[in-house]
């Protein structure tokens, strides 16, 4: 038996590093930046500890683009390399630095510095044909000069460096000039580190100065040439809630969308180290019903640095609507989808999240109500599609979700069972909520359920019909219709005795004569017995088969009800004048005619009236007024 | 100065590959049986050239869950190995055994055979606390048996494996137990070896078998277990289309998608082979306008192993909402997105598919016509969209894409000018194209287009206004105008004399009158002398408005249409006999009456009657015919 160890040669896992580890060839700066935050970070905590017996300063990254030599070069002042340190900790790849420096100050609680040393330094070479490191050491150790051509092979000598801390030279490949350009580094940095906590200069920009006080009139204003500062050390959601006021989340919301013009509703500050660490700052936008492209997503940030705005896995679905940033050390990256939303850790990130805006918005509402209702229609969507994807968000949730009345109360579901039971309770014992998606298309049948004193609902989000299916099945003895559904004392049967003009004979002698002059396969002639001012006629959709239809346009239902045809019923008002006139009328062709017109006026009333129809019938009534 | 050779610590690297190289854990399975399914090729190819004088038999690929032992088994009956290649392909990281295979045979043209053999692998440890393996070449060489922990640690002794080939057995970690139970296992395998060129076999199924003759009525027939292979070796895209009856496609379409009930409308067979391979077969679906989520993909493959269903970059984005196979090594894999669509290779292959799509399209077009207008309304968003987004294929599709009339005429761009251009050129020269987006509910205004000789195209996709600007710009002297835009004599203008039969006293009058009575934030009123059988009033949109806001609502169009209000013009037909009368009516009351009257029923034309308005006018109306 022979044992040995497993040899990895280098000259193949190379490229394999280059290749493979990063597939985004632009995300090279924001590890060569990303390290040199960390080594001017070093060397603030061990001047802050005593350690190194230096001034710290004001120390800047600054990134140069060399264009006619072909160079970007990245500087820092932090901590620097002697000879030594670059042979181990760039010569020897896969060696991570942070891990021994996290574990040599691992007491110090300041994890801020744990940063991506090591391998991502290689991720240079993803651009660059040769990358040179020119850096001194915080210590009295001379300069050292690291060169390498992407080929295992490297070179290292003294340099003449008198300034402590790192200078990266980038001699950029031929298929990658773009890194050369101005714009395109511009984007890089304002992408990835924007909110980074060491300042990066990127050229000058020029200032204008106040005129001195001896200036003639037609002299121009002296101007000044200072650094460019790409970004903002300390963005909002490092600091504590306390310190800031609303006017700050709302400038930090600016700063994150610039082309975002509209404010947001209200934001939630995260914050939490355990068991996992993880702070920010999530936004409520306006939402519209429509679900299109979302350009302005949620930022993930890892130490202030952006990894990327597809937050899928991490925040959970419902949530993904709203906008702000997210940042924690605890997210793995590089992993697929399917393996974070396993990931136990993570869960606990997006239980916590989940948490933590069920909590804002129970005290929003708690703490002004009326303003909450003036937020609703704008975050229903939200709520309503949390409600019905997490079961820990809809409990919470049911104490503040909101059910509007066409007329603009809003009342919680308790309070809703409390206003209409007395009044909206059936026969049967059965609470009957009443709801409209249109207030326009279903007017004429909000004003029936109105003049009988019943509170109509305006339930418009598109997944209306899943929320109330699961609100029936959660709460007991309880049922939603539409207000289109039946006629109206139908839809709340009382123990009331019904009076009808029309014997029973009439009633069948009637019913025959509608429906042979109607399209049977779309319409069930059915008698009723209602008020004599209601409608003569009066088509109904019962709630089941068109609930049933709407969860299916959306996704889920019963399966294949889609494609079931629409059925109505013509419900006949046996009490209303017209009606007795229709059976009285003894011309044959005059009775057709009333009863066209008014099927026709019924169909206009459900927006069934269309096309050559609805020509013909404007022609007609053109003709009826001249 | 120093030299010297960057240093890969394999103690650090060995953890980074299982950890980053692979995210999708489940991936080692489509590994090891790929490496497996190369193993057997090679042998074939051997044998078939004479190197290997052994059978090649029929091979068959095994896996097996040994549930108590918490070990899974992949079997083959390939090459093998010996100990010496054990260690020179499995203890050598990164070491690509398939390329120097393929370096050895490059001139034998069979480049199917070159695998993942190599890094892949190690996927096996994301799943493995502990791997075996036990091998035995197709040479005399003993059996060899390696086995590794994880850690760089290797043991190899001898074995006594008899038959040729290798067995790979995973011990399973206590995290991955998953991948012990029969269901993932064969979900997996179902997922990505459905179509490898290696029977798999799983487990075993009970075969019922003919009873003997002399069997009796009461006995039951005899049954058999035969192995339970899981794959398609010779899925159709492997084949040539010659070889392919349309009803093999129908089949190979159930096999890619068993949940799809419909049958796709047509295919493309991809073939090419210079300057990159690739084979495929892509369907057309019957499309309907709801771009609602789409489940069944076009699945990419390479060498007959499924690596994503996610084609983006590769697929131009029009035809992503096509379905099939994608079959080709010449993909890069593990790379992002937005490194795919810069790649040159990739963006051959994009174009090369946007040729085939066009070519396919144009020869249905030409071979069958009355077929490829039947199933226009089926596929026209794909080739709209496509227009839009990519000039080349406009160029193409120009020939074929359809324009429908609304009494289901087809003409093409160049039928269509041919056939209006004497009707509906207006007195400028300019061709005017009338269309409507909606049959039911430009009824009346379709009516009045068609009573004068003019087509009207139907176009209806959601993208039209996009489509219908480029066409503006791209052909000469022509415009687009929707019927309800302008009383039809103002779209097109002849040099008709128009008479009228008020004076322009009387006109002036009545458009005070009608203006005093009309909202006038929505309506400009605007008096036309039209055919005294026309309506007496009219509600038109301007085109120009209309078409941004809808680009607008799509994506594009100028910016900030979208929240400009829709304004409309009330057209007052003054050879009609109502305006007439209305003009001359004596009492105030009556006059607004009429007026009121005359401009719901134009409202209602346009849909724009709705809500409390609509309720009355029903109202209104059942009381008149009483």
């Amino acid at each position: 038996m022979t044992t040995g160890n497993i040899n990895v040669s280098v000259e193949n896992i190379f490229p394999l590093i280059k290749k493979f580890l990063y597939s985004d060839h632009e995300i090279f700066l924001r590890e060569l930046i990303s390290n040199a935050t960390d080594a001017t970070l070093k060397l603030k905590h061990l001047t802050s500890i005593g350690e190194a017996k230096v001034e710290y300063g004001n120390p800047v990254i600054e990134v140069r683009i060399d264009k006619e030599g072909k160079k970007l070069h990245i500087l820092d002042q932090g901590i620097g390399m002697t000879a030594d340190e670059v042979q181990k900790y760039i010569n020897e790849v896969a060696f991570s630095g942070a891990e021994e420096f996290l574990e040599k100050y691992k007491d110090s609680k300041d994890t801020g510095i744990i940063g991506h040393f090591g391998l991502g330094f290689y991720s240079a070479f993803m651009v660059a044909k040769k990358v040179e490191i020119i850096t001194k050491s915080y210590t009295d150790a001379p300069a050292a000069h690291w060169t390498c051509d992407g080929s295992p092979q490297f070179t290292l000598e003294e340099a003449d460096k008198k300034e402590r801390g790192t200078e990266i030279i980038l001699h950029i490949a031929d298929d990658s000039t773009e890194f050369l350009e101005e714009n395109k580094i511009r984007e890089l940095l304002v992408k990835y580190n924007k909110f980074m906590p060491v300042p990066i200069k990127f050229g000058t920009r020029t200032e204008t100065l106040p005129k001195p006080e001896d200036a003639k009139e037609e002299d121009p204003a002296p101007t000044k040439e200072v650094d460019n500062i790409i970004n903002n050390t300390e963005p909002a959601w490092t600091k504590q809630p306390s310190d800031l006021t609303d006017e700050d989340y709302k400038n930090f919301y600016r700063e994150l969308y610039p082309m975002q013009f509209e404010e947001p509703l209200f934001h939630i500050h995260l914050n939490v180290d355990y068991p996992f660490n993880l702070t920010g700052i999530l936004f409520f936008p306006k939402l519209t019903n429509e679900l299109s492209i979302q350009k302005d997503k949620i930022q993930l940030y890892q130490n202030q640095v952006f990894v990327t705005d597809n937050v899928e896995g991490i925040v959970p679905e419902f949530l993904t609507m709203l906008r702000g940033v997210i940042d924690s050390p605890d997210i793995p990256l590089n992993v697929s989808r399917s393996y974070l939303q396993a990931d136990g850790n993570v869960k606990k990130i997006s239980n916590y999240i989940t948490r933590k805006v069920a909590d804002k918005l129970s005290s929003l509402f708690k703490d002004n109500r009326e303003d909450f209702e003036k937020k609703w229609n704008d975050i229903k969507i939200v709520i309503e599609y949390g409600m019905l994807s997490e079961e820990k968000f809809f409990e919470k949730a049911d104490k503040f979700a909101l059910y509007p009345t066409v007329d603009d109360k809003f009342y919680t579901f308790e309070e809703l069972q409390e206003k209409l039971k007395d009044n909206q309770t059936d026969k049967d014992g059965k609470l009957v909520v009443l709801y409209t998606n249109n207030k326009e298309e279903q007017h004429s049948y909000i004003e029936e359920a109105r003049t009988k004193g019943y509170e109509v609902l305006l339930l418009d989000s598109p997944i209306v019909a899943h929320l109330i299916q699961k609100l029936e099945t959660e709460k007991e003895n309880i049922s939603f219709v539409r207000v289109d559904a039946e006629p109206i004392d139908n839809i709340i049967k009382k123990d009331e005795e019904k009076i009808s003009k029309l014997s029973d004979e009439e009633k069948d002698k009637l019913k025959g004569i509608i429906s042979e002059s109607v399209p049977q396969e779309k319409y069930t002639v059915q008698m009723e017995a209602m008020d004599s001012n209601a409608a003569p006629f009066l088509i109904t959709q019962p709630e089941f088969m068109r609930r049933m239809k709407e969860m299916n346009a959306t996704g889920g239902g019963m399966f294949g009800m889609s494609n079931m045809p629409e059925m109505y019923n013509l419900v006949v008002n046996t009490n209303n004048e017209l009606v007795s006139q229709i059976l009285n009328t003894k011309t044959k062709a005059k009775q057709e005619r009333l009863i066209k017109q008014s099927l026709d006026l019924a169909r206009l009333s459900q927006g069934l009236l269309k096309g050559e129809e609805l020509t013909n019938f404007i022609r007609r009534s053109f003709e009826m007024i001249k």
